[in-house]
């Protein structure tokens, strides 16, 4: 995301915990920050990308952006936090806008995120030319930053049905004596569906290690979306039953194996 | 799919309840047979597409099919009939297998069905002609023919975990003040599968008349599934769930409407 | 049961497929009848009590009756058998009850079952003093004999919802580190049932074995409620997951363990 | 409870943010402290009962305690904070215990709790006559304060699924057409149980108002066990269940009423 924000003309500062990854930017001209602190000084727009809420809250971003300045939180964190930092950035003056992503780092290298982003419609159109820098295609969730985290949460939900569904059905068609790979043949002609076909064949193949995203993380969203249904008085069963597959894979190792392990769930129950 | 046979070139009689019908594909060559024992006289194979177990047990095939005759089944019943019927027709000298489809009408009007096969190997692949001129694709899914079965119900639980993972997700995001094409949009370009654009444009518009697919049908498929996993005591946690939502929707009046009705009840649930 | 009619002073011809069970019962005054038919012989009333619906249809007890005869069914069967049942011995002028039995075996041999009884109301009073023959207490489910299977199969649900509470929150309270035995005192305390505290101890013990009641057999009974809810349309999901938990401890070799043992689906998902 | 200590002959001071529920008991011997502050002064030992994780973090206890005092917490919350007391008593020299209660109002009148304590054994044995004026029986959960809180949720779960299983047995004997009453009767006669004849008929009887304890409370208990079902790796899918059935009673504006209206949730699904 950074390197396309950079080839897009844009002036930018780096700031990672693992400072190798900031100093491979260097090259390309951005500045390496020493410090959040340091990254937000003189900063228009401050883009944070995070792995959950405990990272995003250590910042102190309010304290940290100038007056006037923006803040693009594109992390994929509770709505709590999201509604805590808006609250944050208004009292100083500041700007505020969610812009969470779809994609795996593939996209992201190559611009092609899908981008939903929320918060004050003008404050998104001045920051649209960011999107089209980092994606493909940019979503407009609604007025409020924390909407585009519950659309988020929601996307990921989707994933993690079909990763549930693959697991069920390779567990029964497995015991029913009928090779995986000709029924994911067929879901692949049926559905016609990337996402389909790569995480149809990783179960498959049972092949879960490097994970893409972690179990834990997958479960991590499922759990922020759960607080959602809460906060919005909205039932999700199929949510609630994600949470405890993946919950049950954690409790067998499975923690940071890529999330489509949870199909190993329903092989286990199956006595596979 | 009879029209479909005559183009090819393959003499057919047929017969449907319905004798209009029927009597349309005679200007196509068709013989319009006044029963089925009528249909079957001489023939070599008789193929067969019904609603449920019962339309398929009334025709009574393996008594009115020659000895030698083979029956393809491309109805989605139980397992527990087709293994009957197998055993009915091999008793006779008859050949048997299952070849179900899956695709909408006008993927049969255009014989681009996909089909999925399974019965004794030689008798698959004698048959492939017949398939080839149905469908764009053929798979096996096994040398028994309940197994094709079984994969034709885990491809229905496919379509219908999306329907309510879709449901679930758009009574959240209605409740979050999210328009529900703004989703619809994301997740097609994410998903970018023409049943996601198909069956989530109906939720997102609640369009679910006239049913492409009867949710008193889809409920019937997935029962039919429990029954599989029954037979290979394989749970399905979200296939129960599936029965119950779409029971729900039943119970509220949605028999006729189309499965993808079964949104309605997470949105009832929600209070929307 | 028959014990207890004897006592009552009927008169009784006994049939059990294992001949010695029928001949304990000679000493006390019964009559080892060779066959069902030989047992319906000028009987008055006949009492099936059998372990499933197909061993109650091998029976062709309407055939086996007198005309005028009843037929008072005490087996936990499909609802569906029972209003078969009802018709075929409608239709050869026989009387038809249902009386489902709540109780283990000693209340069986005290005659301190619970009978739940159900069919035309004049025909249940005329065979009360049977009821209360075997039973402490008798309760009327209504005039259609399939409502009293109802009953029984949702009292068994009942129960079975316990067991996987139990299970559920004993497997928490292990990896919590406390002790079972406190948990299932604080219950005993607290709910003051002696079914709380018989399945509660067996599963705090982990002695599944012998088994009181087969898991196999109360997972069917789960099922026949779920055909219920189906005839009803009435969704039951706590059902729908009682029959996944006591599949998935089919599928890990349980079957014949007691149902209480669903427990341990529990305990391993949680990794103990 | 306060009046039981007082009788018990202990000295106290009490709080109540309704200042008239602790007037209520100057007569009986109270001091009415103005604050939380002025309970704590020179207080040996403090206990709270609150409604929640805000309410007892409000009271900031740690600090308003004197070195070498107790704090014994009998509110039902969250593992979590229960934790966090317990270090932030620890680090000023204060002890921490839990001591959380099973019981209605009645009983906490007449002094027949059930307690279940958890923390350093020495100070469970210390509090021990506390515990006996106020309850009947106490448990003893384990050395760490918050596994009393981890057995009381539980033992909250084992009541909501009694309350649930009530629900869905009821929708379904209603569409059958059977009494809700007999089949009452019939398991008060079999469990045996007074929670579930208070329960069973509250439900029964559709009486949902004024609520002995609201479904919102209760909604909150069981996802206080999610929680911990989190915090331990243990799945819980009935847990889960009852927070969404919960949660559909609470969009339906159900809030307020009393917890077991969550059958209404399955009375609705079944369209009565």
């Amino acid at each position: 995301m950074a390197r396309n924000l950079l080839r897009a003309g844009h002036q930018l500062a780096v700031f990672n915990r693992t400072r190798e990854k900031a100093e491979a930017l260097e090259a390309e001209g951005a500045r390496v920050a020493v410090s959040p602190e340091d990254a937000c000084r003189g900063a228009e727009t401050a883009l944070t990308m995070l792995a959950d809420d405990r990272a995003v809250e250590e910042l102190h971003l309010p304290a940290a952006l100038e007056t006037g300045a923006t803040h693009i939180s594109s992390s994929t964190i509770s709505t709590a936090l999201v509604r805590r930092l808006a609250a944050g950035h208004a009292a100083r003056g500041q700007g505020f806008l969610s812009a969470t992503v779809f994609g795996r780092p593939e996209a992201a290298e190559q611009a092609k995120l899908l981008v939903v982003a929320a918060g004050a419609p003008d404050l998104v159109e001045r920051h649209r030319p960011l999107f089209d820098a980092i994606g493909r295609q940019t979503f407009v969730a609604g007025p409020e930053p924390w909407q585009a985290n519950a659309l988020k949460l929601c996307g990921n939900f989707m994933i993690a049905s079909v990763l549930e569904a693959f697991g069920e059905a390779f567990a029964t068609l497995g015991k029913a004596g009928v090779d995986p790979h000709v029924f994911l043949d067929a879901m692949n002609a049926f559905f016609a569906s990337p996402i389909y076909a790569n995480y149809g064949k990783i179960i498959a193949d049972g092949r879960f290690e490097p994970a893409g995203f972690a179990l834990k993380l997958g479960q991590k969203d499922i759990r922020l979306l759960l607080e959602v249904t809460q906060e919005c008085a909205s039932p999700m069963p199929l949510a609630s039953l994600l949470r405890d597959r993946m919950l049950a894979g954690m409790a067998q190792g499975q923690a940071e194996m890529d999330w489509s392990s949870v199909a190993r769930v329903s092989a286990r129950a199956a006595g596979l």
